[in-house]
């Protein structure tokens, strides 16, 4: 049930036309780039739709980008879904990688990754394509998004490995951090090859839109995928958090999760009033206005986006009756081992 | 003769009032810290007057702060010693502690290294009380240039591990990113607790300021330390590059790689002649002009406060009967091992 729960957004976002064309050319470069290396686990990718996922949340990409952008979907899902509960010692490894993730972006793009596995290999191709004509501050920018994200993705299976669980507050500051939105936003400007003046990047109501628009995506797709996480044996997740917390049914802590996000979005709408009186503060000429709108789009493209694909994508379907599913139950992330050499 | 090459640099940079007294706590510190281990590394360590360059480099830091920043300096510097020509496999240890390194300034401040030795369990405590006070977007500037720095680092204790020497066009580019200035500079912001507004920090003659200080300093350093770097058996220094590639003797190569130098110092004050320009250009007020003047402050003072400091600092000394010199010549990087647990 969870993933039928329905949100009202009350503005609608586009889908970029490329759609069709470059899921065909993503899913080609996934197999080649051994992202996925059996029947089963492109069969379970195909059914996640990552492909619409960055349609919807990066419309205006050109063609070429386009693909370039579900790549990166791909090996950032992909790498999440490496944890097995079954084997705690792989922690370790996971850090491993996840410290080499975030290092590519502060090399010379298209230098090759230190540490190779598929996940690093795909990675430092992708990146030197999103680096493409981006300024040295939003490189920075991004590589320090990315890598908080890494980093708190990391703490993340250290906990689980160590079994503990987080109180709702704890939770709600640490799932800011692993839901991985800033460095997303952060791309919409790649998208579309402009960037948001860098003034209004460190302005109070620009960095509370982003954090906004991270809890109101955060707690989103913990309700849509609870079905998928109890199954992984994820209790990194509101609705587990809540009930572990109050007691009470699931049917319960579902509502008081829905009631949080919803509080979340109000406070991001709410937020979105002050842009104006933001430019007029800072001072900023139409073009620099029109760098904020496309910004804010940039978050829209990703609250709303995210949305309409998470409450379709085969990744988070309760009933699955699947090798992926099968896997999960027994406590495996992923049907391939995307870490070794 | 290296050491003593004088060059003119056309404006002069206080000394902390708070040397003295910040050394001698800084250098309990180092020593509590276990980043010095044996009295003859300490003696070494003492030699090198690390506290001096902070009380150069960051002038108008609070007395707390100026320890900090030594403590922060010490750690660096140390870390820099730590490949051993005679151990090239040490390379990969020393990759993953820079790895932590970069790491640490994306976690919330405070959270304990994840890879612990001494260089890293010190780095977590010294970025919390840098992080402190600064906003997300210095701290996310200061992550990117510092991380930009270590990743480099590695890559030249991997071209020293295969015995790769660059060409002087391949080497000036890289040696921009391993001189750190970068990093140093964001720093000089924290301690005097401002912050260059964030559209400066994007334009074209902050960018260029910061890149030919980096080149300044960086090529002031390799010729002050060539009689250590020789020493070390360490060809990453433009003299050397420069006398390999056009051969000559070494005299020949100081007297390029001065001019080198010289013409690097010129370029740099012809940009901030440009500082007003750029100022009217962005619209700025009086107060964020006096931002700018304390960044472009903060760059001298790493400029001159560098080169004073180089010229009479124990760690470039030719001359050296020490048991650290011994253990140089030997191919040992240093006297103590910080990377073990």
């Amino acid at each position: 049930m969870p993933q039928n729960v329905r949100f009202e957004i009350p503005f609608v976002t586009p889908v970029s036309p490329h759609l069709a064309a470059a899921r065909e050319r993503h899913l080609r470069w996934v197999w080649n780039a051994g992202l996925v290396r059996s029947e089963a686990a492109f069969k379970e990718y195909e059914s996640w739709d990552l492909a619409q996922a960055a349609a919807r949340t990066y419309p205006h990409a050109g063609a070429t980008d386009m693909v370039t952008l579900m790549n990166w979907f791909s090996l950032a899902f992909l790498f999440d879904d490496q944890f097995d509960t079954g084997k705690p010692d792989r922690s370790d490894r996971i850090a491993e990688v996840a410290r080499e993730l975030i290092v590519t972006p502060l090399r010379p793009a298209g230098t090759p990754p230190r540490v190779e596995c598929p996940i690093t290999l795909a990675w430092a191709e992708v990146w030197e394509q999103l680096a493409d004509g981006m300024s040295l501050a939003w490189r920075g920018r991004f590589a320090a998004s990315w890598g908080r994200f890494l980093v708190a993705h990391t703490e993340e299976i250290d906990l689980a490995a160590r079994g503990v669980t987080l109180g709702s507050a704890a939770y709600r500051a640490f799932r800011r951090r692993t839901v991985g939105i800033h460095h997303s936003i952060d791309a919409g400007e790649r998208s579309r090859r402009f960037e948001v003046p860098a003034q209004v990047q460190s302005h109070p109501t620009m960095i509370g839109l982003r954090d906004m628009a991270a809890d109101t995506i955060g707690f989103m797709n913990d309700i849509h995928s609870l079905e998928r996480e109890q199954r992984r044996g994820d209790g990194h997740n509101l609705v587990s958090v809540l009930r572990d917390e109050r007691g009470g049914s699931w049917a319960d802590a579902i509502d008081e999760a829905v009631r949080i996000t919803e509080a979340c979005l109000r406070k991001y709408l709410r937020l979105e009033a002050h842009v104006p009186a933001m430019c007029d503060e800072l001072g900023l000429d139409d073009a620099q206005r029109d760098r904020v709108r496309m910004g804010v789009e940039a978050i829209r493209h990703w609250i709303n986006g995210n949305y309409e694909w998470a409450l379709n994508t085969g990744r988070y379907a309760a009933a699955k009756d699947t090798p992926a599913a099968a896997a999960e139950q027994q406590g495996r992330g992923s049907l391939d081992d995307l870490l070794a050499v």
